[in-house]
């Protein structure tokens, strides 16, 4: 009998996702089945980054899984800001279009923060809009964005214990540890954990996290979270997505999360690999609020 | 000389308030004198609680000696929710008005939700519509609700340092503690600290308390931070301001804040009273922002 064992439970992201998918699917059928609308999401695509194509052509295969119908909008690299927020507004007001997303990153001429606050809050299914962002802190319906959405979703079909828990949050970003750290603090399941959000400065870092029942690396730092940063039985999840070159695999590239897997894996009661956990998750969440928005659930 | 002595410096709140208030009027002055518009500033009342009066007569001071216009509106218990969602509505037209406030709680059988989302968030200078409060998250310039902002402006004028610091905030509310932890991990100053948020369902409250260089207690629970659960050389503010029946008083009760504060001062570096610390400073931040508003410097 080993001392350190730990009946280690792999977060399997992709089948959730697949699940989650099927969910959806069943749902639009019920809805079209009796005559209501098939939701219908458009994405903007500016120029040709790798990255972008990647997602962006996941996000419309998804749409297809799910039954809805999808637009994409395609502008190259010198498409004006006046010229993107003209079709933004277009979109706004274009009653077939349920919800829609502006793929980010944007070229250096463009805003992204202007683009983002021109959508109408209504259709933001990326839950980018600080009106989303607000009615989020406060706890009031919104669209949730898709990374700590989907977070969320895996502590919750894992049932995994959140309450009166210490999370750590490694990294504040907008996009995923400032919201994430808002939702794990909420009055609700999964949520009512004590919330930690540690980063580049935060002198006590390693403490923080050798005392964590839940640590959610999104530092986008490879390999970050080592082995002796984590106690036994912890639940780690990966944000984490770095593109490191790598000449074994046909891309050129070998997408890399936070944490250092084989070392930290071994002391875990859960864990989310790198691909395959948060990952396929942040899509999901998109088709969720697209969803919401089609059914007109959140907002009218 | 003894081993437990600690200079404990008390944070005046008061002093700052009135201070704050001498610059917002030379401003103002300045302004004026240059030919631009004298700030006006309007807070709606509904009703007679005691509390409010209190709060809206001290406000309608502030107003006077920082130079602003002030409109006082008051209503009975028994205004309907759209007498005064039309009241609101009315104040967003009226171009003279810079901002305007309605004064909480509002009787049960109107929605305070609803109304401080029909304010215009340019004119919300209670900073209470989720645009600020999502722009404030986000980092964006926003209206930053009152008592965040009186805290954050006192550990500035005390030179508090913050950066990498352990800062323990107790207390998950809209109105303090969540708006305080976000400003508390922002990148700036004061912020870049290390935040945990604990609450009611927090299992390792004391243990984070004693670990913590900052004690931010927002719980509303007379006396409940003790000496004991504070590490030598804190900084402890005290947002509560619970009123405890008191025979000693005139009013009949005693403001009464979270911290035990004979027990926790002398292991404080500073440490705000009760009364007479962070309580001021929340009416000058209601000050601040209608300057703000005044001068259109966050929303055109």
């Amino acid at each position: 009998m080993k001392d350190n064992s730990q009946n280690t439970q792999l977060i399997d992201g992709k089948a959730i996702s697949e699940q989650i998918k099927q969910e959806i699917a069943a749902e639009v059928a019920e809805i079209t089945a009796n005559g209501g609308k098939r939701p219908h999401l458009a994405a903007v695509l500016v120029g040709h980054d790798g990255g972008s194509e990647t997602y962006v052509a996941a996000k419309v295969k998804a749409c297809e899984v799910c039954g809805f119908n999808s637009s994409l909008i395609r502008y190259e690299d010198d498409v004006t800001e006046e010229e993107l927020l003209a079709k933004v507004r277009e979109l706004n007001a274009d009653d077939d279009i349920d919800g829609f997303i502006v793929q980010l990153p944007l070229p250096k001429h463009i805003s992204e923060q202007k683009v983002i606050e021109t959508i109408d809050f209504r259709k933001d299914v990326d839950g980018f809009h600080p009106i989303n962002v607000g009615r989020m802190s406060i706890g009031l319906p919104c669209y949730i964005s898709a990374t700590p959405n989907g977070i969320i979703e895996l502590l919750r079909r894992y049932n995994i214990e959140t309450t009166g828990k210490k999370c750590v949050v490694l990294g504040r970003s907008n996009i995923v540890g400032k919201p994430v750290a808002m939702l794990m603090m909420q009055k609700s399941y999964p949520g009512d954990a004590t919330v930690t959000v540690c980063h580049s400065r935060s002198k006590d870092l390693v403490k923080e996290c050798r005392e964590a029942d839940i640590i959610i690396a999104a530092l986008g730092q490879p390999d970050f979270l080592k082995g002796d940063m984590v106690k036994k039985g912890a639940v780690v999840i990966d944000v984490g997505t770095t593109r490191v070159p790598s000449d074994k695999t046909k891309s050129g590239f070998k997408l890399t999360g936070d944490v250092r897997f084989n070392e930290v894996a071994p002391k875990c009661s859960f864990i989310t690999p790198v691909p395959g956990g948060v990952g396929p998750m942040t899509i999901v969440s998109l088709m969720k609020n697209t969803l919401l928005a089609g059914k007109k659930a959140i907002y009218k």
